[in-house]
């Protein structure tokens, strides 16, 4: 089958197009015929050497995808060829809160990914998407919007009327905006470019700020949503923490998600506000099978809309993640096979 | 002062309409101007003798209603002439869980209420509500919305893809059915008459079954819902809880809110679902004022439709208790000042 | 190997002694040498045909024991042979909340259980035990114990000072007093038995209440717990539910457990109490392996008590459950290999 | 009546002797005749002008104590004279969440503390405590024991078997020693004396690690609690962050409490580890009532154990606050009049 390797995990020219037999089906999993692929930043940064230790040069990548079954392993049950699926990357998750072991089997990471004709997923983590939904309704959901779920619903127990802020209007602060605004909620987004907070706007975004306009973007959101955000989804990193919690309103939940901003070379001036606020701060790594089944229903229930920026074809896939890094983009860059 | 007075509580016929000198302000307590009352079935129930023990004569009766500050007590902060607001009925309950007491200070029973030019009512009880919200947009929060939200948001935890049933199309189930909708939930309305499933359709049910036409209608539900409710608004009482019970998902929550559909005769024949299926059955009663706060503040963020049957002149109060006692009505009954 | 099997379920007399081929090891699967077996009341009604369809006549039963691993199937890591292990019924059960679907594998009822000299169990079910507890402490913990865990900790959210009442002496009433002891809890026991109330006295329960010498005991344990019970282990059934509404504090929790009481032949007369009392009432269903793997840590941190009425030996395995049947007993009845 | 006031706020040397008046009693207050004073590390920061802006000089510090119901006012019910009472230093935060409005109105902070003879407390903020505790043991309730209250029980959800470790010996960390042992958790203290290790762990605590001597004492926790902290009560501040994300297990909850140990001057080299363990952060500041209500049950329910260091009459106050800033003590540190 066509699919590629992360190579050397020295950029994106490591990426390699390769030839390869395609994965056998064994007890317990199933074989999913890919028809389109979802890229995130994380991709980017484990073909870049920047994700944890380096992997073997012949994984197969991408940890989010929609496909079919095309053969199901011995013992499996529940599921027949043609049945179109998506799964959680962390595929041992299936139910309850967080557990450690999680990260041990991560698709795209620790085992091969969606980037290839077929992937081999365990049959416990795969959850099958209604017909309602379309391949580019469904494909971002598992990944990008599974986090944003965990954040809002599992962690931030949103409520109609809540305030929520997203950093930035990468994939998973476009999944929480959309998410929230289902809850009924107000959503505040912030983006250092004018033009995608005009998009976030026509995607639902109740109020914007801009924040290279607006260093002390915190204070500005605090007012701009009258009395500071509920849930705070900081995609960013340590560098972004002080101005969130500004942004937060009392008993205010902040949901630490990315690390890309950089470390801090400080600590919080306003370490207090935690206290002054009691504001909760939380981990969030994606989300388990169940949460994923919880959101599918939500989005079909819903109609969610797909936000999709560019579609690549297969053979452009390296494009594909040049043009992800190179960060002009808002919505999704998607690969189609 | 014009106001109306419960009398004999015999019947409808024992509200008299009377002049009464209007009520002295107190420390801690505003005096209200009434613009419009909302009629619940508690209260005919109160006019009739039915609700616990009787009541002096000269009680003024209603829960539920919108007025704007006439006149604050000495220590009062925080109020001027002129803000609009409404209150929950149990006006000690200001905050956090239940507790036994809030029975103590109810508006409309143990206190005078609303059906008169003036009410008297505790400033730690009060809700400024924004001028986005109508009269008749936030008249029925008070109390029947009140309930709604706490049996759905604080009770059930709601969440978007989640599945809802209502018992009927009074005043809480379509609270409820609306609430409901906002957090982007599926949801189940029942009733006897088509019509009214029909009008129900028309402000945002999913799905709907005739109860008359469907004696099994908890199986009818769980199959409309595609697996049962995750939360049951059960607004009538013990002789429904069977049929509740069959209509709830496995960990559905079934909020017990009314007693009025009579006391059952016999045991529950499936008792044993309440454990086959981990069921959580809740009491609930009203809530708090923070609880109305969010509602406010939900139903301003998602412009909440009103959903009013009739308006009454003050005169003509009798006969818009005759009217909502008849039971023809589908949606809130009001009266105007 | 020697072993039991179920019979005809027409009573105890069908407990039939048997030698038959021990269990072969199969993937994901572990055999257990079998040291102690439990017996509960669930397993005199399954072998008296009462606790739901029939079952093959060659079904070995009982759910609550412990053992040494004695072989390990093919891809199973975690388990060496002699490792001492417990294991919840519901096998599937791992973690996370409640699902129907764990009533499809029940040790004991729809495959083979503890009462013989060997048992097949998924390794992903097993609880490996300290060394710190014996056996007698730790083959209770697995079905009672569990019982008593789910209701106190996972459902009544139990904290010091809490007030709890268990309905009766059986096996999940011990379990949960001993379980809210170690929260820092008040307990009171109900018995119809003085000599059983003095154990459970002796026993860590604060205050008792004979149900058969006061029939309205729900006054009564409101009474003893000086305003009643924060939580109620209400192990009986419908008939009980009355009085455990009455003995219930403001915002108490029911935990259902049983339905041994037979089925109520009336309504509730206090169903209204529900709503008076803002009471929550929870269908409650053993546990799952994460909160066995909770209790084990709690249990062996605070040195639970074993609490064993008699042992007998494999052979008498009919007489113990004659024993238990007749219901004199006050704490487990042990079956030793 | 005798009394302190804090004066010029520049060092304990401020605090000055004084001959006032008694406060008059007001509608909805009761004055208290004070019978025992608790010092705490915030008094001293508040007498250094270190605790947020400076006061007026005449007020009367302190905001934890005891005493007895001198004179109630005209509209106040359920106290008399004589009744023995304590309260929570935020008097208006009667139940329910936090919120911000809370410190505005601050006992021996906004308004005159518990050092004097006589001290006015709204009744709605008073809790009576029972005959069965004695002074000593109630005293430290109320600030110290109510944050640690706060921080185990109603943030930390603790539960029997539960790891918990505490950021020294303050009265704070010992209140949540205490507490946690009540609720059946193992608890590891950590000091950089041996002595106080030692006090420690014949007041019950399970395992000490002398942070002096294991500057990587996080890691030390870690593995004296066999796998991490389910929570952490960090009493310090940004300083000790970075260790007590390193002694928490996965999903642990860590308590922030105080902002003594100074500001960290560099990030989180460990801020990917909140990510990673699915951590969650919380602020804290004190509690309400209704959780002191609560506390005060669990302490006489199983009667908590006083932990003085020393007991100082009301004239050597000055003494006695110089005896706890040099930090030599193991408990609390008493004024008595
Ligand atoms: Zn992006
Ligand atoms: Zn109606
Ligand atoms: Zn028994
Ligand atoms: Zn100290």
């Amino acid at each position: 089958m066509k699919a590629y390797h992360i190579g050397a995990q020295a950029g994106i020219s490591s990426l390699t197009a390769v030839e390869v037999p395609e994965p056998k089906v064994t007890p317990g999993n199933v074989i999913v015929r890919v028809k389109m692929v979802c890229l995130n930043h994380r991709d980017v940064r484990i073909i870049c050497g920047e994700y944890g230790p380096k992997r073997p040069a012949d994984r197969i990548p991408n940890s989010e995808g929609v496909g079919c079954v095309e053969e199901v392993g011995s013992d499996v049950t529940g599921f027949v060829k043609g049945d179109r699926v998506i799964a959680p990357h962390f595929v041992s998750w299936s139910r309850g809160p967080f557990f450690q072991a999680v990260f041990a089997r991560d698709v795209g990471v620790t085992e091969d990914g969606w980037l290839a004709e077929f992937v081999s997923i365990p049959a416990s983590a795969l959850v099958k998407v209604p017909d309602s939904l379309s391949d580019q309704q469904v494909v971002p959901l598992s990944a990008a919007g599974l986090t944003a779920w965990n954040a809002l619903v599992e962690i931030g127990k949103i409520k109609a009327g809540d305030k929520v802020v997203t950093l930035g209007t990468g994939g998973v602060s476009i999944a929480a905006m959309q998410i929230a605004k289902m809850h009924g909620a107000k959503v505040c987004v912030t983006s250092s470019s004018d033009e995608k907070l005009d998009a976030a706007k026509r995607l639902g975004a109740d109020v914007t700020v801009n924040y290279r306009e607006t260093p002390e973007w915190g204070a500005a959101v605090f007012d701009a949503l009258n009395g500071g955000a509920d849930i705070v989804v900081d995609t960013a990193g340590q560098a972004t923490l002080a101005q969130s919690i500004n942004a937060a309103a009392p008993l205010g939940r902040i949901a630490i998600i990315g690390a890309l901003a950089g470390a801090a070379t400080t600590g919080l001036a306003n370490y207090g506000s935690i206290i002054g606020k009691n504001l909760g701060l939380y981990g969030v790594a994606a989300g388990s099978r169940e949460m994923l089944c919880a959101l599918v229903n939500a989005a079909a229930e819903n109609q969610i809309e797909p936000v999709i920026d560019r579609v690549f074809p297969f053979e452009q896939t390296p494009e594909a993640y040049s043009y992800l890094e190179a960060g002009g983009h808002m919505g999704k860059v998607l690969v189609e096979l």
